[in-house]
Formats: C-alpha cells, structure tokens, sequence
C-alpha cells in the first residue's frame, strides 16, 4: 500500500496522511508505528537491512576507499539468499512504467546521494549515476539472468575487477 | 511462438522442426520462409536490424578501437525510438524466470561471441561478461529507469566516458 504509492507519485508528492487515509486509519497512528515519512518508505521497501546504514560504512575508510567498499558491500548483500529476495523484486519494479522511479528514488536517496555528499564529490549525481550504472549491470548479470563466468565468479575476484571503475567514476577524471 | 520455445527451452535444445509441429505445419515450410535455424532465431527476436551485422562494425577498427565502437553503437541503436522499441521487450524479459536466458543468449551468440571471436581475446567469456555488465548498466538506468543526469547526456560524452572502461575490460589486465 505505502509502497505503491510512492511508486506512483513519487516520495516527495506522497504524504503519510494520504497513505493513511488511503489505509483508513488515522495518520497519527501510522506515524506512532513507523515514525517519520523516510521510516515509513525504508519500511515499505521490506528489505532485510536499513539501506541507510550502507552509506557510513562505505564513506567509512575514505574517498580512495569508497569504490572497493561499495563493489565488496554490493556483491555481500546480493550474495546472501535471503537478502536477494525482496531486492530482486525491487530491479524488477524497474520495468514496471508505474513503479520505475522508486529503486532509483530509493537508493539515491538512501545510499548514493549520502555517499556522494560524505565523500564531497564534485558533481556528485552525475557521478553516483556512472557508478550506479556499473553496479546494476553487475546485479542483472550476475544475479538475474545468471550469466557464466560472472555468476560463479568469487566475489573478491570481481571486487578486484570492478573497484577501479567504480572509483574511476567517484573520483577519477570525467570528460 | 519461435521465440517461447527458445526462451524456454535455450538455443540448443529447440529444433526447427519442433517449432513446425508445434506450429502445425512442416518443417520444410519454416526452411523456406526463415532459412536456418539461427535464422528463425534472429527472426523471432523481432528487431529492426540483424544483430548478426553489429560484430563486423565493431570489430572493424581493430582491438583497441573495440571499446569505444560497442558503447557507441549501443546508444546509436537505443537513442533511436524505433529500435528501442523491441529492445525493450527484450531487456524486460530477463526479469521473467522462464525467458531469463533469452537474451544473453541471443546476444552472447550473436553479437559479443563474434565480437570476443575476431579481437581474438585471451578469456574472450570472461571479458564479454565483463563488457556486458557495464553496457546492460547503461541500457537499464539511461533508457528503462531514465536516471538523470544520465537519461539526457549527449551520446558523445557517454562515449568518453564509457569507452576506456569498456576497452579495459577487453584487452586491459584482469585479476
């Protein structure tokens, strides 16, 4: 219910009251069991672990760090059966036209965009947008279709192929 | 109906005279119309262009021209509306459990093998993989997301930008 329509409209035009109404319930007892709106949409993305969490711990070691810490923490989550799930229904809500924004909303908002203002990039969204680019190409190979040799590939052998792309895209030169 | 059968089943174990059975018609008949099996194959993917013509183009220039060849050939193809069109139907049937193969398939087969095949590369699979990753991560968040600021950057600064990756993950070295 929360999740489709911030699918449909969007985060910023969707509000907690709108969703409770919708609900027919009280907004004030939506926001007393989820809190804030932001909690309210982590929640109703239904993933394992608070995305939030991702960005510090990827900033944590650095800017000259960040590009192997965001391939090693990519390919963890995705390696983990049970985390794969819920996210594996998210990639798919991208080919859906109603619910395309809400993936790239969602992991802009929560993990690119903190990431990309931690480390001080400059032109912070045009980067995070190359560096997104590389990493859902490694989760459709990877993990969708499950093309060999990537998809049996051991994770450190691809966090040492990908980290220098991905932090060529964070902090390399760009033309 | 060519196409289901070789999405469920994979190239190898579908048959032309299978698809004709099961078409209610002889098998002699779809020779005549399609030609080979790999044919009918092209065929059924419904595109507007022979994918079969791309490895020649970007192959031309020889190995170290390779990488910016593909990228630029990639957002020449789905920057046109028309081709887009059917691409896209492609790309989302990944997402389907049982046409996932389809189109790694069609295009390992008909496009990167060739392409791995004439730069006469060294792990040609595991480079193509590589490559795929990075082009599957454009086509997803340019053209099926349409993240800005990728969605609307010109096609020659992708290629700037793009081109050396790509190249580096055909001839550049591997862990």
């Amino acid at each position: 219910m929360a999740r489709e329509r911030f699918a449909q409209q969007g985060y910023a035009a969707t509000s907690v009251r709108g969703i409770a109404t919708a609900a027919g319930v009280d907004s004030a007892l939506v926001h007393h069991y989820f809190g804030t709106k932001e909690d309210l949409f982590v929640a109703s993305l239904e993933l394992r672990i608070d995305p939030r969490v991702i960005a510090p711990t990827i900033t944590a070691g650095g800017r000259e760090e960040a590009g192997e810490r965001l391939v090693r923490l990519l390919l963890s989550v995705w390696d983990d059966e049970e985390s794969r799930l819920p996210l594996m229904g998210l990639v798919r809500s991208v080919f859906e036209p109603e619910s395309r924004a809400l993936v790239p909303e969602a992991f802009g908002r929560l993990i690119l965009g903190p990431v990309g203002d931690a480390l001080e990039l400059d032109e912070p969204e045009r980067r995070m947008t190359l560096v997104a680019s590389q990493l859902v190409g490694i989760v459709v190979l990877r993990y969708v279709a499950q093309i060999e040799p990537l998809a049996s590939a051991p994770a450190e052998t691809l966090v040492a192929t990908y980290a220098p792309v991905v932090q060529g895209y964070l902090t390399g030169p760009l033309p």
